[in-house]
């Protein structure tokens, strides 16, 4: 359906191309003052043909437009802000014996990170950065804001394993009956070469553990000269059309570079057995955008939040299978690291109802030198069964302050006023 | 050339229809770890093929990607804050004889606007909204960060002229050696039908005027049933391929429903003659998300600023026409009502070179019962002449108090919790 409607692009542009010669001249059909619901048979700008590409031409109508709305969770400690502390990203929760269940990165070390940077400085004890030393643990909620931390799930395992250095960014599959825990599996401190790992997989018969470490690179990196030849990151499962999808992110093409430079991949494995073997989608990456990886069954498709990196940055995208997306929202101040409750993640529906909440992370917590990492709630409507018009607004009113928050540096500003003042001297009129 | 874009992309996508009837099976040349600067001859997902219609693969790369630096202005008075007095959609600034001129809406009224939905209880002084019974102020600068106010430029001419309720929203164009303020012209008390005017324009032999009104309505809205049949909004003109183009914007469908849906569209006009008439492109609308307008040259093509309305909200776009926009980044916290410094809006450039500051508004300025709007000045690196890496990061690093200021009001809370409980409960083991 995606090419067939390419393809009706297509004839539409070639038959404006002839058209359009002369685009301001000539009389013709109007756009219509009451908004079609499907692609009027006018001549139409490209912009008037994407809108009738759009889960639906009007935002307040488009299921998978949403606000997003924040709430700071309860019930987790994180010693007095003092930087020793982090918890990062979640898994998505899943409900399981009258509670919601999360598993997430925590560091708890002597002292707080000391920077990719200085890397070959980090120890046993010494954390590089916000996610080396760290183990995966599990917290359950009856109500979804306040969380009682559990216990360890995943330790670090013995050296030389897999993960031995730091286990971190777990994420959960439920797979007839059975819990599996996907995570990044660190051999040295993150920062010394990259950010360079595989994924690792745990399993447990209980949410509540006991864990299984299968010390496997189930999901290994790619082969050298490859887009993710370094890394496999942020795993994220769904069962769709049968198979487990698992799809993660690869930072690369980094060289030293004064711009810091880099791209983001986006890439799917799939596999009929939670241990693998994966096999790698041979259309990879599936996006270019987005920083974690944040994907749901919806409607017979797959949708994707795509934040912060790439040119399709804070979008929302939707792919009729789970491999070529489209975007299909802009969205504002999406969350961070967003791991959905998503009841239908593993269901292998063909009828995603969509999502409501989550949990997501910020990394700015606490002041300088302690800085970390906690924990949040995400409350939204990107469902099929909830309609809340308090999240449907299409503009966020931030006070001027936070734009003021935004301000120029004081090098910037002395560019500027330089510049503009040049401008202004070179148009004065003479005064001779 | 973008045709011929659309057609590659569209034999890519038959090619691949046929390949990837099995897509995750077979074995491909994959993606590679270095970015191709075009795009490769290799099996490519959506995402993939759309990465190298964007002005560069690479965000950091992308010329029409920016962030947005916000600075409050100096020197000028708003009354201590009461709301009599607001500020708002500044016209473009241009340098003239070693000065910085902006027009703007100026609304002085002896008391706060008393909202559209009270319309009908406007008086001669008494607004209904914040830009009823508004004139337009003109301000200088030499530096863009401090104004001084000058005098009125375009009052409001005699009853039953056009304009004579409230003259707004200007825009400036320069053209051979004059110019010419367009604004929107009211004949009526905003709110009360709607947001109904066409647009008028003056004309001066210099920026200090004085200013000669047309008592015309020189962009008259549409004919009855088509998209602009109400309202002609946001006049923006620049010089483009030997014509005068004005770009506007107009609200449509709009029909009573409890979610306030309406649909926004662009429009353009263009003319030899400043004065008109001018032909409405058949093509229109050119958008269908952006709330004002911002148009500046850009390359050989135009550049546009979609911001809050519309499946493409917060977007940089660009034209190879001027008439059929492609998106070409995401941003955020794009300046409303942005009006940019364009050194060449009316030199009739082939090789527009963007734009690095200019002015917009915020409208929430003020507590309670004395809400006004400000004028503001951002800067930003749309320019192909000016390289700032400090507005080229991929995301603001907002504090997450300003997510938790996005919170759930009180009943969302409620339906959330009792939800989030009754699921937990209907999953909770049985006691029996």
């Amino acid at each position: 359906m995606l090419f067939r409607l390419s393809l009706a692009c297509w004839m539409f542009g070639a038959l404006l191309l002839c058209w359009s010669a002369s685009p301001c001249m000539g009389q013709s059909q109007a756009f219509p003052h009451k908004m079609p619901s499907t692609k009027p048979d006018i001549p139409l700008s490209t912009a008037s043909q994407r809108l009738f590409e759009y889960p639906a031409p009007l935002l307040q109508d488009n299921p998978l437009y949403t606000q997003f709305k924040y709430t700071p969770l309860q019930g987790l400690d994180y010693h007095d802000g003092d930087g020793t502390v982090t918890r990062r990203d979640p898994s998505r929760p899943i409900l399981a014996d009258g509670k919601y269940h999360i598993w997430y990165t925590k560091r708890d070390t002597v002292v707080p990170p000391i920077g990719a940077a200085n890397a070959e400085q980090a120890t046993d004890e010494i954390p590089s950065t916000d996610w080396d030393l760290c183990e995966i643990w599990h917290a359950t909620s009856v109500d979804g804001f306040t969380w009682e931390e559990q216990a360890v799930a995943v330790p670090r395992p013995p050296k030389p394993q897999p993960g031995w250095r730091s286990v971190a960014t777990p994420d959960i599959l439920v797979w007839k009956g059975r819990y599996y825990l996907y995570y990044q599996a660190f051999i040295e401190p993150s920062g010394l070469k990259g950010d360079w790992c595989a994924v690792s997989v745990s399993h447990a018969d209980s949410p509540d553990g006991p864990w299984t470490h299968t010390y496997q690179n189930v999901v290994p990196t790619g082969p050298k000269g490859t887009w993710d030849q370094d890394a496999v990151h942020d795993p994220m499962p769904i069962v769709y059309r049968g198979k487990i999808h698992i799809y993660y992110k690869a930072a690369f093409n980094k060289w030293p570079d004064e711009r810091k430079r880099y791209a983001v991949g986006h890439g799917l494995v799939t596999s009929d057995d939670p241990l693998g073997p994966f096999q790698r989608c041979p259309l990879n990456p599936v996006l270019h955008s987005g920083h974690e990886t944040t994907y749901f069954p919806f409607k017979d498709g797959v949708a994707a939040l795509s934040i912060k990196d790439g040119n399709e940055r804070s979008t929302m995208q939707w792919s009729p299978d789970g491999i070529n997306f489209e975007i299909a929202s802009v969205v504002d101040m999406p969350p961070v690291a967003c791991a959905p409750f998503t009841p239908d993640a593993f269901t292998d529906t063909d009828d995603g109802r969509g999502i409501t909440w989550g949990l997501c992370h910020f990394i700015n917590a606490g002041t300088a030198g302690k800085r970390h990492s906690i924990l949040a709630r995400f409350d939204c409507d990107l469902s099929l069964d909830v309609d809340d018009p308090w999240m449907r607004g299409n503009k966020i009113w931030f006070k001027p302050e936070v734009y003021f928050s935004q301000g120029l540096n004081k090098a910037q500003r002395q560019r500027i006023e330089q510049a503009n003042a040049a401008a202004a001297a070179s148009s004065a009129p003479s005064t001779e």
